[in-house]
């Protein structure tokens, strides 16, 4: 497999935990190619006393600059990542930096997928599913779009489930406010009846609360409700576990049964780290594109490159192409 | 103060789940009026050993009908209730049955408040705020809106939060992807705008993840948006203590430290209960109505109640007709 090509000066903790968790997924078997600047990285790889191939982009796009930046700093690091594998030297790009300039960057360097006019970002979400996530598509890449292009991201979703997680005819469910066809707003009424008429394993609307209880595969909706979601879904599990330790500590009996009980809640608190997850695919462009969490330790990075390496590796780009 | 109307009739459980309520709500000082089939009540009173006012209605609004039966069937228990309170026999009106029928009867009865075009549904949710809650506003009533409309329901969410929860200058915060007032979707972006320019304490965008941790006291959004809020928080929190379940399952270390928790884990669960809840106020008509789940049990019963008793004694009407 070609190496991935990791946006190595992105992230608010870059160029630390971006090598260390280079060095994390390299250890695991997935060749991984440093870019950014040759002299910073090569300090940083020696500090951690590591190796990797570097490429050497002088330039860099920062949380300030405007996504547009991508078309004037042709030699800053994600847009050298990018032509990486637009130029079949790397079999895709990850980045924990500016997501509009990486998403800028993947239009621009790598292009559309015919057939699909807007890329999404899909999330994935803990879930009571047989593969125990759901997959979520748009997670906020497109805050107002057309009924046509909720069909494209359900699409690219289900291919996505089925290619790379070996899921078959994954069930792909509208997010709305009933699960009859009549309830929901303008947008996805209509949506419902593309959807309908799809060769898609379409199971209809979902709500709110059958995301994480497991009823589909794949959760369809609108970048700006995707991106609230995704971000409830963190908030919350955050608030509950503040009650939770809070709960723990009132009394000796209840501080007894918590040590008791402490490895136990380490893993339930894991599941639900969004660390774990690493990374957001951005599908409907010409190449595997992740996109990170800017907070990402190691940890996030090495699990942003595992779950590349997987959409790499897997038949989604062609089966897209084939399907959309 | 005068007694609610309760519509008896309505809800997955009525009469026997909306009597006991009724009753439970009584005992603790607030004042209830059945309303429905007279026969059914008496006899549901006379099994339950209770003693409480009936108002004859000799129809009722099934779930399977639809909303604008409330304009022919004059003598539907939800009818009856509403107009209970427009006669001003009644201070507030609770059911747990069909909510477009008692949102229609609402508009239909008693008319909207001058200066509101929609009135709106507020949740409540748990919440690390000072109160143990946040107010998202619309819960799910209107699915397509104006950027006004949105204005419309910050100050009705913010004179809620201020008059029946005694907050001062609620912190009025608009759901977006994104804290910057460029990041949203277009009616959003206008929304932004207008709450900016208004009196209201706006702290201005909040994200999905704040919801919950309490950076906003009231978080304005539309009711499609807000409906799969509402409807995650309550799946997430079932399918954490799923997790939480199996995680305290899993070894005899496990299970005993559960065992010296189960109180702690009560609490716990029960501040995420939907049914602490019991109802929520639809805002914007001229009168307090509260409408809750269908599948309501005696508890939820009460808590509705108590809930719109504590509206119908706040001077929240008379502020919203001021400041609307």
């Amino acid at each position: 497999m070609k190496p991935l090509a990791l946006d190595a000066m992105g992230g608010d903790f870059a160029p630390q935990e971006t090598v260390a968790g280079a060095l994390l997924a390299a250890s695991e078997g997935v060749p991984v190619v440093l870019v950014g600047d040759e002299a910073r990285l090569r300090e940083e790889l020696e500090r951690q006393d590591g190796s990797l191939p570097i490429v050497h982009a002088p330039e860099f796009i920062s949380m300030e600059e405007h996504a547009t930046e991508v078309r004037k700093k042709r030699q800053a690091s994600i847009v050298v990542a990018t032509r990486l594998v637009k130029e079949g030297q790397a079999s895709a790009v990850v980045s924990m930096g500016h997501t509009g300039a990486t998403m800028a960057s993947a239009l621009f360097v790598l292009g559309r997928v015919r057939g699909i006019e807007r890329p999404a970002l899909l999330a994935e979400l803990p879930a009571h599913t047989p593969s125990g996530k759901v997959h979520v598509i748009d997670a906020g890449a497109n805050a107002d779009v057309k009924p046509r292009q909720l069909l494209q991201f359900a699409t690219m979703g289900s291919a996505y489930a089925e290619h790379v997680y070996a899921l078959k005819r994954p069930r792909v469910g509208l997010l709305s406010i009933g699960e009859e066809a009549t309830k929901g707003n303008r947008l996805v009424l209509e949506a419902h009846a593309l959807l309908k008429k799809s060769d898609l394993n379409f199971i209809g609307n979902v709500e709110g609360r059958d995301i994480m209880t497991g009823k589909a595969d794949v959760v369809v909706c609108d970048g700006f409700v995707g991106n609230v979601v995704l971000k409830l879904a963190e908030g919350e599990a955050k608030a509950i576990f503040r009650w939770l330790k809070e709960a723990l500590e009132q009394s000796t009996r209840a501080k007894l049964g918590a040590l008791l009980l402490k490895d136990a809640l380490k893993r339930l608190v894991a599941r639900l780290d969004p660390a774990e997850y690493g990374a957001m695919p951005l599908l409907g462009v010409k190449g595997p594109v992740f996109i990170g969490h800017g907070a990402s330790d190691k940890k996030a990075v090495k699990n942003a490159l595992l779950r590349a390496a997987a959409m790499a590796r897997s038949d989604f780009m062609e089966a897209l192409a084939a399907s959309a």
